[in-house]
C-alpha cells in the first residue's frame, strides 16, 4: 500500500479554501496595483550566501537549506520574500530605479514549523517601498495595509502601529545592563510589567528612566501616544521615534485613514525593523494577518543602501478570518493552540504569539 | 564584493513581464472557474517515493531531489503539478468526488534546464478533469484550452490535436521489432519520412501496414483525418483511436468550436498519454504555449484507478506571445535557439522541440 502522505508539516489546500485564498490574493494584488506597486515573480531557490544577508538569525536557522546536486552550491528554499527583493533591488538598479514600489505573492517555506501544528509552508502577499524615507512613505504603507484589508472584505480588521526604536531608547536611557536586555525584551513581548520592573531595578540610569521601563507594558490603547510622550520626556531618542510615528499617523489621517491603534511597547522584529512597525488583526484569525515596518538597514547589506518599508499579509490567516466573517466554516488549517487573540484585559503572551521572522 | 547571482538557471521576472504574466494568469483562472474547475494550492515539496509514480523517467531524472535535514526523507521540489493532483485525488476521495474538475497555477522546478539557455523554473497554469472518460470529457478539455487562449488575448493561437495510440497502432501492425521502435518514434517526432521508411523496412507486418509507417510523417494539415482513415483501414486499434479523436472533435464543434488542426503523427508524451493529445501554439511564442491530453493510466498508480485528461499552459511562453501580439517588446526570457515555429514546408524537428516532460 503506497503511503500518500506529504513531507511532515506540508499540506494541500482543498478546493473551498483554495478558492477563498485565490480570491483574496487577487483582490490584494488589485489594491497593490492601484497604489502603484509592481508585481515581481522571484525564484523558489536562492544561494544561501546571498539570502542569509537579509534574514534574521532565527529565520536563517529555520530556512530549508541543501546542496544542489548539479552545482554543489548551498541553496535555500526561500523562507521570506523580502530578502529576495532586496537582492534584486541591489543587483538591478537599472531595472528598479528608486523609489521602487514592488509587490509579490507566493509561498515561503521553512525547515520546521514555527509552532507545533502550524504549517511549514505559508502563502504570503506583500509590498515593499524601497528608496523612500520619511513620514509620507510610512503613511503610505499603513494606509495601503488598511485599504487592502478593507478591500478583501475584512472590514473588522484593525491595524496597530508602533516604533522599533521607542522601547529600545527607554531601555538605553535606563541603562539596562547587557545581561538583562534579552530578558527585558521577552518581558515586554509578554507585557509582563513585573518582570520589566525587575529588569529596570538593575539599570544604572536615572530613577525616572528606570520607572519608564515597566510602564512600556501599558503603552497601548487610548492615549498611548500622550502617555508615551510624558514617559519619554527626558529621552530624546524615544521622543524622536514618537515624532516619526506621529508624523506618519498625521499624514495617514490626511489620506483619509480613521483612528489607528498604537502600541509603543511593541517588540516585534527586534533587530530588523528600524522605524515604525505595524500589524493587522482581524476577528476570526488566530494571530495577526499582516506584519510590517520600516527596515532601513537591510538594503545596505546587499550593497545598495536605501531606506525601505514594507509588509506581508499571511494569506491563510486572512482567508480564515474572511471565512469566519462571511459565516463560512473556515476550511483551512486549525488555529494554533493558545494563539487566539487575547482579551485586552490580559494581554500576557500577546506579542510573543505574534513574533515573526521578519 | 557580494556576488548577488542566483543559482544557475534561475531568474527573476522583472516588473513589466511579471505584470503581463500575472494578468494572463488571472484571466486563465477566471476561464477555468467559468468551466467549473476548482483551484488547488499544492505544496512546493513532495516525498520522492510518492511523486515518482506520476513522473515519466525523463522528468524524474530532471527533478531536483534532496534529503530533508530534519526528517531524513528524500523529497523533490515539484517538477510537475499533475502528479501532485493525482496523489491528492487518490488520498482524498472524500474531498474530491469523481468527476473532479481541478485547476492550479504555480512554478515547477527542474534540476537542469531542458535546453541550454532555458530557465529551470517554469510558471504553469493548468486543469485536470479526473474520473471522466469519453468524448465529452475530451471535447471539454479541447474547448477549454481554445477558450482560455482566446480569453487571454491570444486570438491567433491554434490548437492542434492528435491521439497517443494512433501511431503506436500503426507501428504495432507493421510489427516493428523492439530494436527499432525507439528510432522510429524519434524519426516520427522529427517528421523524418526517410528514417521511418528505413524502420518500416525492418518490420514483419504486411506490406500495407509497413507502407503506413513513413506516411505517418505527413498526417497533419488539411484532410489528415481522411488520409489517416485510409491508412488505418486494416488496423482496428488505429481506427479506434481515430474514432475517439473524431468523436471528441464532433462534440467540440457542437460546443461552438471552429476547425481544429489535426496531427496524427504527433509523438508527444510517449508512454504517458493514452488517448487524445493536444497542444496550443501562438504566434510569437518560441514553442508550444500549452500541452495536454488524456492519461488514463496514471491515477491507478496512486491507488484510485480513473480516467483523466488535462493540460498545462506555460505562462511565460504565453506571456511572450501576448507581448508580441500587443506590439510590446517581449520582456521575458529569450526564445530558445532554433526552437522557433518552423514553416509548414519544412517541419523537420518540429515536435522534437515541443516534447514535454508530461
Amino acid at each position: 500500500m503506497l503511503d500518500l502522505s506529504l513531507p511532515s508539516g506540508l499540506r494541500d489546500l482543498l478546493p473551498d479554501h483554495s478558492a477563498h485564498l485565490a480570491e483574496l490574493s487577487a483582490s490584494l494584488q488589485q489594491v497593490f496595483a492601484q497604489f502603484g506597486y509592481r508585481r515581481l515573480f522571484l525564484p523558489t531557490l536562492e544561494r544561501l550566501e546571498v539570502i542569509e544577508r537579509g534574514l534574521p538569525a532565527a529565520a536563517l536557522a529555520d530556512a530549508l537549506k541543501f546542496v544542489e546536486p548539479g552545482s554543489g552550491e548551498v541553496v535555500v528554499i526561500r523562507p521570506d520574500i523580502t530578502p529576495q527583493i532586496a537582492r534584486l533591488y541591489a543587483a538591478r538598479p537599472d531595472a528598479l530605479p528608486s523609489p521602487a514600489r514592488l509587490c509579490y505573492d507566493g509561498p515561503v517555506l521553512r525547515a520546521r514549523a514555527k509552532r507545533a501544528g502550524r504549517p511549514r509552508e505559508v502563502y504570503q502577499a506583500g509590498v515593499e517601498l524601497l528608496g523612500a524615507a520619511g513620514a509620507a512613505a510610512d503613511a503610505e504603507a499603513v494606509v495601503l495595509l488598511v485599504r487592502a484589508l478593507e478591500r478583501v472584505g475584512l472590514a473588522g480588521a484593525r491595524v496597530e502601529v508602533g516604533h522599533a526604536r521607542f522601547a529600545a531608547a527607554i531601555f538605553e536611557a535606563a541603562r539596562l545592563p547587557e545581561a538583562v536586555r534579552a530578558a527585558a525584551w521577552e518581558a515586554l513581548a509578554r507585557k509582563d510589567e513585573a518582570a520589566l520592573a525587575r529588569a529596570a531595578a538593575k539599570g544604572r540610569g536615572s530613577p525616572e528612566a528606570k520607572a519608564a521601563v515597566p510602564a512600556l507594558a501599558g503603552l497601548y490603547g487610548d492615549g498611548a501616544l500622550e502617555r508615551g510622550r510624558k514617559l519619554a520626556a527626558g529621552v530624546p531618542a524615544a521622543l524622536e521615534a514618537l515624532a516619526e510615528l506621529e508624523a506618519a499617523l498625521r499624514l495617514a489621517r490626511r489620506r483619509g485613514l480613521g483612528p489607528v491603534a498604537v502600541d509603543l511597547g511593541e517588540a516585534r522584529g527586534l533587530g530588523y525593523y528600524t522605524g515604525i512597525t505595524f500589524a493587522g488583526y482581524a476577528p476570526g484569525a488566530g494571530t495577526e494577518v499582516a506584519v510590517g515596518g520600516r527596515y532601513d538597514a537591510l538594503l545596505a547589506r546587499f550593497g545598495r543602501p536605501s531606506p525601505a518599508i514594507g509588509f506581508a499579509i499571511d494569506l491563510e490567516y486572512a482567508t480564515q478570518a474572511l471565512e469566519r466573517a462571511n459565516g463560512r466554516t473556515p476550511t483551512g488549517v486549525p488555529r494554533p493552540t493558545g494563539a487566539a487573540r487575547p482579551a485586552r484585559a490580559k494581554r500576557a503572551g500577546k506579542t510573543q504569539s505574534r513574533r515573526r521572522a521578519r
